[in-house]
């Protein structure tokens, strides 16, 4: 059983730390703030737990599963501790930015990307098996360690989830389109709403408003720290997707303009036709 | 118990239907075909029922339950068959041009709209208590006698529905906020995600996408039919809402070209503050 170090108890690295102590795995759990490492040990989401990133010392898998904008940093901090042959992966969102800066200060990294998030984030929604059968994308270069690739998708396959291999430039537009995109025409909704100037009618929008309005507005009702990392550090393919977005959708309100109802229920024909294939 | 009429027997008619005949009202239900007549009887949601419009004769109150586009003319073809007092009301989910029209042909008509609507239409999926706790509005004018609004509320009041009483216009433009712009906020978040050029990109997105995208997109992967509807017979208040829309769309985009990350969080942060007061 290999030693592992997972940095940062949230929701992804408090689930990790649940699985692989199951699985008999010695676990280092590292937290910012010492409750969280202790409230880690205690639930059994680490064999070991501290918020000293010298911790990190003699494991042979290292996963940081702290925010986007601090896991190259996170990486820097930890490479004098780690042994050679000690492998590097992350869990971030976005690769692009990310694989090339770790890849230049350690060998053996290999992006991650497990796609199990909830509506809550935190160590106190952290469960087990919150992987399994769900997408694990695995980002190798070029200039990967097909051994270090292999270290981390034997884990991610331990924990029941679909592994997916793509570069991080694929990743990155893939999650644009399906994650990233879906937050900002939500939210847009949410605030076109915000936008009626007559009191009466917005009370009665508010009133009226049921699950199909609850459901295209969810995830730009949501967590606002991660839209704006998710922007920031996929900042071109989220414009890409954006001018694309309204580019059907000033395509479909032309056709409204204009009248043109076969077109209208062509376009509606085709959109649901398209979705099954984005459904589990 | 009033004698009560009901014309179309879809997921709307057919679930009065058989909250009516259970609270003792005699019901004649009629239907285009005489299967879906039938079909009615034997499930309790008439207590007679055919496929002739001259059914209607000796109802105290008629329930037009059609699609959008046949309201009108069936009111038309009703009018001669029934005994002066009779009370028309329908279920359409646009009333600025209907009201009018059908007051015209009949003074005793309200417009109302029971918010009740499920992911499949038909018969099939009628139920019980499907107005239980669910906003029914009742759209009454200058015009409307207030007798006859006394009796449709009395009635939509023994469905266990919240009952919400504004102008037709005003209704309008409340439904194209939060019906008709989700339709084609989330069509076009589709038809976006297919604009992806390269097919492994494309392939990845339909693999990764769970349930976030899932939900943004559910309405917009729906009925096609009633969607071309909502925007034919809404055309102006849709046109207005996808204006303001694309006016949100293009100012956070601006912000995210610009790198303002503190009016994208702000931006997001709004959105988030804002949804609440649309949730039941």
């Amino acid at each position: 059983m290999e030693r592992i170090a997972i940095i940062g108890l949230g929701l992804i690295g408090g689930s990790l730390g649940l699985d692989l102590t199951r699985q008999g795995h010695p676990v280092v759990g590292i937290a910012r703030r010492v409750e969280t490492a202790k409230a880690a040990l205690a639930m059994g989401a680490a064999t070991e737990a501290g918020t000293d990133l010298a911790l990190v010392a003699g494991a042979e898998v290292v996963f940081i599963c702290t925010p986007i904008d601090t896991v190259v940093a996170t990486a820097e901090a930890i490479a004098p501790h780690l042994s050679k042959g000690a492998v590097i992966t992350d869990v971030a969102s976005v690769k692009g930015e990310l694989v090339p800066a770790i890849e230049a200060l350690w060998s053996d990294f290999v992006g991650g990307h497990p796609m199990a998030g909830k509506a809550e984030a935190g160590l106190a929604v952290a469960e087990t098996g919150l992987f399994q059968d769900r997408p694990y994308v695995l980002t190798p270069t070029a200039a990967t360690n097909p051994e270090a690739l292999e270290r981390v998708r034997a884990i991610a396959s331990s924990l029941g989830a679909n592994l997916c291999q793509c570069h991080p430039a694929q990743h990155d537009r893939a999650v644009a389109w399906i994650s990233h995109l879906p937050v900002m025409v939500s939210s847009s909704l949410i605030l076109a709403c915000q936008g009626e100037t007559d009191p009466a009618i917005l009370t009665l929008a508010q009133t009226l408003a049921s699950s199909g309005f609850q459901d295209t507005s969810r995830v730009g009702g949501g967590v606002p720290d991660l839209g704006t990392l998710m922007a920031r550090h996929n900042r071109a393919a989220v414009l890409d997707a954006l001018t694309q977005y309204q580019y059907q959708l000033e395509r479909l309100k032309t056709l409204i303009a204009a009248e043109d109802w076969d077109a209208v229920h062509n376009t509606l024909i085709r959109s649901q036709t398209a979705r099954p294939a984005y459904l589990a």
